[in-house]
């Protein structure tokens, strides 16, 4: 049946018949023949011998988990208490939590030098059985010239991690220490070294000249205390929640802003394009990112508050929707980051991934422009080694469609009729408290936009602090 | 028979018997316990079916070549009379001359975005049935926007690409034009946007803001006329050569400087120990690089005599020795490169390839440091996608024994009978008319050396002009 219903699928997708208005965009340039190429959307190749539930399988077979069982922590936890230490930043610690959780499977710990070179050349790393799983950013730990000696000097093999306070959170074994070329690092990973990348300048810029690679024992459960611990399903958690509600299709929608109804409209018109296909229970991922942003994104906290009102409001069915954090700090590293975005969520179970305009892409840091070619992302996607088994879902940019009053797929042969009103000029208008126009969001998210540009206004230090993990 | 010499082959340099001092580098660093990684020196998978007398099959499985038949030159030279102008650059006209003779197999032409974007992300290209091919370096052609402005209002899907003196020198098919971004390609490519790249300052930084791709007819052979022709054998006739030798292995020595017998002493013992392993005739392929070189390398018409002396005075043996011009410029990209040259030398016939300390490698442009580190070359290119058929051979480095009064494998254990005499030493000693230590070099090809700086000091510009395709 799973065989059959891909085959259907494959039909279907390829030739998109009674599907008129599909909105996924074609890749295009000034072409007078294209390219052949592989195309946009593929299909999944399941192995229903080796998973249960037919979902995907994840990279390398399974879910690498590296926490600690319970009845050892206390003996792991004086082990480490005889290591050197190496403190935790706020993103080393979500770091430590997206492995220990098995997002970036079959990675079993901070990267060595044979995986960060193949990271940083190849956004792949082969595995012993000579295949190949994705893998675009480095996951890397820093450590000074100090760190380094001490670590050398004390002739074992492992070290502590710890978190602001001492407390052991995780022990790095069988440790590798290598060179760490910041500009080198920074030029492939972003495609520039201009100054005034976030990510760059928060764990980077200032860090120290060697990496520490190595496996990871880690000692408990990454938590937050932030009243939003249970929004943070890990990629088993999901996966059993997936297989609960009986998913045959899980598509994931990776974001970083508030929710408005051109989002909704792309989401519920995904699920009813797999209906058609003839999935019976295609399940959405909503899978806001947790960790890291820059200053001017609206804050993890807010945007929770902000989805839970999208779900109240009905906008998104919660029957056939999972709301949940993805515990990953931002890159903004467009077409090398999108794949690291893509490759966790199959971990997580997701066969659909829908990809946007500029995935994880910001204005250059430096020139007045975008710093991805806007089609980049679902191009760079689409061929990335190691994401042949996930089906990449682009799609059209929707926009207030202002004789429909409603956010709708934008439609070049009537573009007069089409409102786009940019993260910029959301956020003027939350700042203001002014109103969008009406269909644009549900009037309980954007309450919530309002509130939190208010509680802004009312801090003078610019920001409410996020939660660390602890 | 191939397959019991492969079974040999594999058991020898895995366990290394009765070579008690093979000169390989195990890839080291600060490891408690070395990550598993492919093992450096992999074996050739020889398909005897597809190939004829055993050499190493073309990336895409054939030699692509792009020009065109004899009897069909005058109408294509007419048909390029009748489209859109792009005069070629230097570099441009070696890149014709590469892909013109299938050095980058299956590449059909200057690379169309999937391509250029494949190799920037991945350093490899998918092909149509799945496989994939090494491909790290982008072959692209840049034109600015009048260009582009007058190609698209031409309506035709093909430009012609002419020399100098506006003589057509190739037709460029089904093309596609996309954006060229500068930034981003020397980042990826070099790992750095420092100024002073030499590749960059020469054929990026002024280029266009667009890319133009497709396929390549060449009307005619790209001939130099420089006395060194007759040195440019193209990857086919390179196959032939070496089928004419009955050659059961062939080794290629990349290199873009003067061969000292530290060069020498590396290239015969690596014949000793291929006889060693059972093959009855390796051959060395001696491939100086012929494209464009930084100001201060020395060019490649005194390299040539150079490389002609130290064959004469028996430095190495013409039996077992093809010297040959490759006609790729250079990036100077390090191990991005690296995996360039070993990619075309499959093209070419090679089924090991040497690699040093540093390949392709410089001075940082800006810092008092080297670019890239020593050792990446060697593990980028052991674990590069599409590079797993070829018998990679790193080598430990060869200096001047003191002791011996000749070039000696370097062993650290008597560091100080050692000497190294760098690139600059010897381009110092050889501008000063002094000598450098007996056995360094043969004499007949250091008073070559001695010779070029002699006509350099005569020449007040600085640097003799070298011969350009036509």
């Amino acid at each position: 049946m799973a065989a059959m219903t891909s085959l259907h699928l494959k039909t279907q997708i390829h030739s998109k018949p009674n599907i008129p208005n599909y909105p996924i965009t074609p890749i295009q340039s000034h072409s007078f023949k294209p390219t052949p190429t592989r195309i946009l959307t593929r299909i999944l190749t399941r192995n229903p011998t080796r998973i249960s539930c037919g979902l995907i399988e994840p990279d390398g077979g399974r879910v690498v988990e590296l926490v600690v069982p319970e009845n050892k922590r206390e003996v792991k936890k004086k082990e480490a208490m005889g290591m050197v230490k190496i403190k935790l930043s706020r993103i080393d610690m979500e770091w430590v939590h997206v492995l220990s959780e098995g997002w970036a499977s079959p990675l079993s710990g901070f990267m060595r030098e044979s995986e960060f070179l193949q990271t940083l050349h190849f956004n792949s790393l082969r595995l012993g059985d000579g295949s190949v799983v994705n893998m675009s950013v480095p996951i890397v730990l820093d450590i000074d010239d100090v760190q380094k000696e001490r670590i050398l000097g004390s002739g074992l093999g492992s070290v502590a991690l710890v978190d602001g306070d001492d407390n052991p959170v995780a022990i790095l074994n069988n440790i590798e220490i290598y060179k760490h070329n910041k500009e080198e690092r920074i030029a492939r990973t972003w495609g520039t070294t201009a100054p005034g990348l976030p990510y760059a300048e928060e764990a980077i810029t200032g860090a120290g000249d060697w990496l520490i690679g190595g496996d990871l024992e880690v000692i408990q459960p990454i938590k937050y205390h932030d009243g939003l611990d249970h929004y943070r399903l890990s990629p088993s958690q999901l996966r059993e929640e997936f297989e609960k509600r009986n998913a045959d299709a899980v598509f994931a929608f990776q974001l970083r802003n508030p929710v408005h109804n051109g989002h909704a409209l792309l989401m519920t018109d995904t699920r009813r394009r797999l209906l058609e296909m003839g999935y019976k229970n295609p399940v959405l991922l909503l899978h806001p990112l947790g960790g890291f942003t820059k200053a001017d994104d609206v804050p993890l906290s807010w945007r929770m508050k902000q989805h839970q009102k999208v779900l109240e409001d009905g906008v998104l069915d919660p029957e056939n929707t999972v709301v949940s954090i993805f515990p990953s700090p931002m890159h903004y590293a467009g077409p090398t980051e999108v794949q690291w975005h893509a490759k966790a969520r199959i971990n997580a179970g997701a066969n659909f991934y829908i990809v946007g305009r500029d995935p994880a892409g910001m204005g250059h840091p430096v020139e007045k422009r975008d710093l991805y070619n806007a089609d980049h992302g679902k191009k760079v996607l689409s061929m990335a080694p190691g994401l042949e088994r996930l089906n990449i879902l682009p799609f059209k940019v929707a926009a207030y469609d202002k004789t429909q009053q409603k956010m709708e797929f934008f439609d070049p042969s009537r573009a007069q009729d089409f409102l786009f009103i940019s993260g910029t000029k959301m956020r003027t208008l939350a700042k203001n408290r002014e109103n969008p126009p009406d269909g644009f969001m549900c009037p309980g998210g954007w309450e919530v936009l309002v509130e939190y540009y208010d509680s802004l206004a009312a801090n003078e230090a610019g920001r409410v602090p996020e939660a660390i993990p602890a």
